[in-house]
């Protein structure tokens, strides 16, 4: 069994419910008398480097209860991706203050850091246990069911949603509402658990799975406007062209890329503004709205689900489980073993780093712009309890008596 | 005391709470047995003059109070702006379906048509009772002391920047978002109801009750992110220069107008992008992130004030008794009693028809840029119960021993 001083720390996008996690692993360390102390570092692995810690040993566990029920990362996060030497740093650090069990939160890029230590660890001979804890919202996690901090993200996409179509419904025209989402569709596809009539909203959802080709786009429009006579429509950030170049990234002039190389796609209205542009200018239709959701849907207080919490701790506290019983550096999975149940796993650190995974086929409808029953079924317990229901008037039309002026 | 048929319709932006109003109705109208049937209009006064309309008295109360907790406009709304023509025809199918109370859900574009109608129907010697029953979130209407809707919204906007400052300070940086209000700062204002801690965001408002300055705003955002290595910013979509023109439509190529000669202003994301352009061009920051609210604040579901709830419900109920017991058309208007109570009063249309209300000097603190202790009791209790509260970590900084690189 490791020993000693534990450090923890967050990395990447904050979620709604990372500080779950955070306090899954602080608090169930406690039960451990081997355990001395839980460090924290601030920012992430940069907080390593920086020897930025924190002493969560000091820290209340009623405050720790209260801080897990805060969205956002409570250590701070960063956007440093470590290289080899980084990583060597990293190391040089852990050993000064005899750090036995590393415990990193966060997605594949963060996953892919615990990769590199670890390995690091081994050829310096340095007893160091590697645990990923997985969170991400974009739910692109190779090997889990779903990711912590992906059902709450979609929760609150949903609820927008229902809310952006009851607008659309009272003010009719286009609507186009734009969701995180990179490479994986799975967060914009949680806009259709927002639908409850046959007619709801979102008519039309385009994912980063599939190329986008605005004439088709504009095609699906006019069809559904046609119909309707109003249209509501999910775009996922990370659509691209047949070559793979994010639509968002054509119109941009100074494209900004962080330490991964990815191209900034949140954080402006840019998307949404030149598909409502084209929409106008192409299709005539006067009244066009576009929203992007940015920052709100990963980060907003009070929009939670209860299901996505409680497996966020439990991930948290399997992590300590596994280092402190197991025998293996690793990556915690939720795995989904019943309708619904989960359990969880260690899956190899190797399996799961730096990779990508997508929307099932088997989600994504013929067509292309809707998912299939068995992504719903797939995304709805994660959405957890007391989900709001929108109900609507049920018609019992007036007989003209021929008044008006027509 | 009036009779017969009753008409209810609904104008302008929708809100979380708009349907409590027209369940207040709907409802108290039942208890009146002089009223035989109550009518709903789809699309406010569009339907009038296309005679479309709704048998509410065919609705099931339980029903009623379902889409009561729904939002948006259950009815439909409108954009039209009806001038004289227009209500001469509004009262020519009034008259056909003999109407002889109606009522109004709207904001004072709103309650400027009813003002007109008003008095067609007194000039035309056509007993019309005529109710304009309160709802905005921009909370602009003269002689109340809030209006429906605007607690909703701004619960979301308190919460929203609640989830923008805990993300901001994970990955600390430039913050921008875009709050809507065309000529009163309110919701905007609403912001500064998401922060806890001293040096939590939003660090910076501005409000469309004081002239934009760009030059100004860069100045505070250096100032701030100099002290803070981050700063959170609340920007009223109608900010505007001295000559009163909106900082949002000095980059527009076409320029969209309503009905009422309104610039759009919501709908896309230049105004954000705009200043975190101006950011990032001018003082050299690299992480600046904008997100334009849109129409997120205004029908979220799941997002509501539950005092908002019950006093969007009773002006729909005092609307009725009002028209039912009272002598004279007019607005009604809510009346703090309390520390916390309201009451309702009945204003004449004159008073509140097309005319706007802005913050109270009293609510903006000196230098421009934050609200007053006074602003924030006067909407602390409008907000409602049950306001998600963030926590954090309390420091317990470890201490360094030199094991990093520098």
């Amino acid at each position: 069994m490791a020993s000693g001083k534990i450090l923890v720390a967050q990395g990447g996008g904050p979620t709604a419910v990372i500080n779950q996690s955070l306090a899954g692993i602080a608090l169930e360390a406690r039960r451990f008398p081997a355990i001395e102390r839980v460090y924290g570092a601030r920012h992430g692995v940069r907080g390593i480097v920086d020897e930025d810690f924190v002493d969560l040993s000091l820290e209340t566990s009623h405050n720790l209860e209260q801080v897990a029920g805060t969205p956002s990362s409570a250590l701070g996060s960063t956007r440093d991706k470590p290289d080899l030497k980084y990583c060597q740093e990293i190391l040089k650090v852990l050993r000064a203050h005899e750090i036995g069990q590393f415990f990193y939160i966060g997605g594949n890029d963060s996953s892919d850091t615990v990769r590199i230590l670890s390995s690091q660890a081994q050829q310096a001979g340095y007893p160091l246990r590697c645990i990923h804890v997985p969170k991400t919202i974009d739910n692109d996690l190779v090997g889990s069911d779903h990711t912590p901090g992906f059902p709450s993200a979609a929760r609150f996409v949903a609820q927008a949603f229902v809310g952006a179509n009851l607008d659309n419904a009272a003010l009719p025209g286009i609507y186009v509402g734009v969701v995180m989402g990179r490479h994986a569709g799975f967060l914009t596809a949680a806009s259709a658990l927002g639908r409850k009539f046959p007619d709801d909203g979102p008519h039309l959802i385009y994912l980063p799975e599939r190329t986008f080709d605005l004439e088709k786009f504009l095609a699906d429009v006019k069809a559904t406007h046609a119909r309707l006579g109003r249209c509501v429509i999910a775009v996922s950030e990370g659509i691209h062209d047949a070559a793979g170049t994010p639509i968002a990234s054509l119109l941009t002039k100074d494209i900004e890329h962080d330490a991964h190389g990815n191209v900034q796609l949140s954080g402006n209205g840019a998307l949404a503004d030149l598909l409502c542009e084209a929409i106008k200018a192409r299709l005539g239709i006067k009244r066009v709205r576009g929203d992007t959701f940015g920052y709100l849907q990963r980060s907003f207080i009070g929009c939670v689900s209860d299901v996505d919490q409680r497996e966020a701790r439990e991930v948290g506290e399997k992590a300590v489980q596994f280092a402190m019983w197991g025998t293996q550096d690793g990556s915690v999975a939720i795995e989904r073993c019943g309708s619904y149940a989960v359990d969880y796993r260690l899956l190899s650190l190797e399996t799961v780093a730096g990779k990508t995974r997508l929307m099932d086929e088997a989600f994504i409808a013929a067509g292309s712009t809707d998912v299939t029953d068995a992504f719903m079924l797939y995304l709805r317990p994660l959405l957890g309890s007391g989900m709001p229901e929108p109900f609507r008037l049920r018609p019992s039309p007036v007989a003209r008596i021929g008044a008006g002026p027509g």
